[in-house]
């Protein structure tokens, strides 16, 4: 007898000892009645003890949860192998094969301890969050388009069925320029005041622009982290993190105590992805981190747009090779990324019959009034023409002249 | 009996009158001899009648030379109307209707005159060109794609042979910023040395850049200007189109005497498109001229790429337009205009398996040394990694490495 399976029986049996603990653990129980309504559901509980013994996008727990709901996958998985339920084991089914599950038993199995997972659970019951699981009413839909790839459990600090808006992911390097930076406030501002909900990820650069723009003008943000919710990562926006519970959300896949490890940074990035029917990518060196979110959106079949900048710069590098070849769409103005989400003319009134009033539009605010002078700065037409187009819109009825200038038509 | 037909048949004997006037003028053929060595055949005599007596652009003159050649072309208009050579006049066969004839002949026949004819002839000898005819050994070939649009005669001075050879259209806005000459500096310098002919329209702005940057790299140049050749315009590229004429060539297919008309600069910009195998533009605002000038690209087919700018400069807009509504492709070096062409590698040894490979093959120069430091600040690598991209590339034989730096190997 080789000593391969003797081990694995051996595991099996601890195993099987530390799941019964966990589910019977009274302190896990108690916590999740307060992240959870209906964590006295077996169901429930251990949908959540499969995020936590998991690691974002974990396809072969994705798949078996997927196959057999998260009860009787952590029975399988813990109990015996040799006899999964429903009868195939090959993973012609959808499950994942024998071998894929053994290797993940391994891995799932050393996180099933009691220790770990009390943590997870009371500091998330202490800093206030809630945790969303799929089929919950509040669970974003969308995401099941990521398949065996979509998250477990998310944990969320703010409102969550800002979760289920349509969000446009603005995102781009952490080392942005002031052209970037520039951008990507007009960008966020400017969909956020149209009532779209500007998700990002929350990092220093073009990420913490647009989620000020967005809170900046009284629109809602998301911020989706790599790592767990009790730790402001990067720190410097814990401030600004506490800005976006209040008005939109803090998401992330990882529970409490969990690091934003390089690998968590990438999965997160297809949450972004996910929860926004476009992405658009500001500002992105050669190699930058916001390609893959993009990469995500693509594979997902979700608009990519990307903001083209100067080819001399190095902060627009990413964004070129996504035009050049990913096919992402040139993104300049506000109206592009609603055009890319099939919305043209969301938060506007005004009748786009030709480019100048598209441009005209584009740089009206339903909040702020501008001048024409300010109108023609912005939409690069000249102050004859702006005053010549805002006649037009005015007899119309798309824009509302005031002391301090004209605004388009509110929602 | 109305007065119509009765003018008509006055107008009739006297254009048939002026015709052959203007075939047997001694003037006239003198001057066609040392315009072109077939000048005593009747049909280049005619061809050339054609190209004086027209506007550029002109589908009825063009549909009709070709269908008869331009001997029996001129007959057939300025004789009797009412009996084509070859039946039919429904234009069913490819030739224009009978009313779009009566109304070229009396467009064309205004023209068909010894003064103005004499002069062009004569002024055209004077300042040196040479005129092309479809069917001549140097007529670019590639014109044809034009169908009945073509030219019916180019004018030439400098070298005739260029037009003929590989050629990429780097055009923009007359009103260009510091970025987008720089720009188009870079990729007509870089495309030029490789051996690529650099067309472009003569004008101000990053037209001018692109000529310059094609002579100072020691390549070719092509400038098709919208008026007769007798006459510099802009005036204030008189010194320039000399030097063109000396590493390239000056063509027009306005004959001398002709004002640069706003016609005839949209008509050369569809020369300029079909003489080049591709066209980038490099800089244009959301009107320019350029984006007309990429239409008769996209029309004929041939590729079509735009560099990008800050979404904030006007004079990027246009460029933007074009990646977001046209499908251009986005350019951001010499290397992306090859592939543009579908000819990656011309002009280049290296081997081009990975991205960083392909960015510092782009900024190495087969003719000015770089410091591996140069290299590292164009590229956006780090002087590190472009001493190793160097090292292997040094091992393969793509590189040269030189005391004041180094080079790519020449073709």
């Amino acid at each position: 007898m080789s000593t391969v399976p003797a081990r694995t029986r051996t595991g099996s049996a601890e195993l099987r000892l530390r799941l019964r603990q966990a589910r019977e653990d009274a302190s896990f129980r108690q916590d999740a009645a307060r992240l959870h309504e209906d964590a006295d559901h077996p169901s429930v509980r251990d949908a959540l003890l499969w995020n936590l013994v998991t690691e974002p996008g974990d396809r072969v727990a994705g798949a078996l949860v997927a196959a057999l709901g998260p009860e009787d996958a952590l029975d399988y998985v813990f109990g015996d192998l040799s006899a999964p339920p429903g009868g195939a084991d090959d993973g012609g089914d959808g499950r994942p094969a024998l071998r894929a599950l053994q290797e993940g038993r391994s891995r799932w199995g050393a996180r099933l301890e009691a220790t770990y997972l009390r943590q997870a659970m009371s500091t998330a019951v202490r800093v206030g969050l809630r945790v969303l699981l799929p089929g919950d009413q509040d669970w974003p839909e969308h995401l099941a388009d990521l398949g065996d790839h979509r998250p477990l459990a998310l944990w969320v600090r703010g409102d969550v069925t800002v979760l289920s808006d349509t969000g446009v992911a603005i995102v781009g390097a952490r080392a942005s320029s002031n052209y970037g930076e520039h951008v990507a406030g007009e960008l966020a501002g400017s969909l956020a005041a149209d009532g779209l909900v500007v998700v990002s990820g929350g990092a220093y650069g073009i990420d913490g622009v647009a989620h000020r723009a967005a809170l900046r003008a009284g629109g809602k943000t998301v911020a989706v982290l790599a790592g767990g919710l009790d730790r402001a990562y990067p720190a410097g926006h814990a401030a600004l993190f506490e800005r976006i519970v209040a008005d939109g959300a803090l998401v992330s896949e990882v529970a409490c105590g969990g690091a934003p490890t390089r690998w968590r940074f990438l999965e997160r990035n297809r949450v972004i992805a996910a929860l926004a029917r476009a992405t658009v990518v500001v500002e992105a060196g050669w190699r930058s981190g916001s390609l893959n979110t993009a990469g995500h959106a693509a594979t997902l079949g979700r608009p990519l747009g990307a903001v083209p900048g100067a080819v001399t710069s190095a902060t627009s590098a990413g964004c070129h090779r996504l035009l050049r070849d990913y096919d992402a769409r040139c993104v300049t103005s506000a109206a592009d990324v609603k055009e890319l989400l099939g919305h043209i003319g969301v938060g506007s009134t005004i009748p786009q019959q030709d480019p100048e009033l598209e441009r005209l539009a584009d740089v009206l605010s339903a909040r702020v009034p501008r001048t024409p002078e300010e109108l023609a700065q912005r939409s690069g037409l000249s102050v004859e023409h702006v005053e010549a187009l805002l006649g037009v819109l005015e007899l119309e009825g798309g824009v509302l002249r005031t002391e301090r200038g004209w605004r388009s038509m509110p929602l």
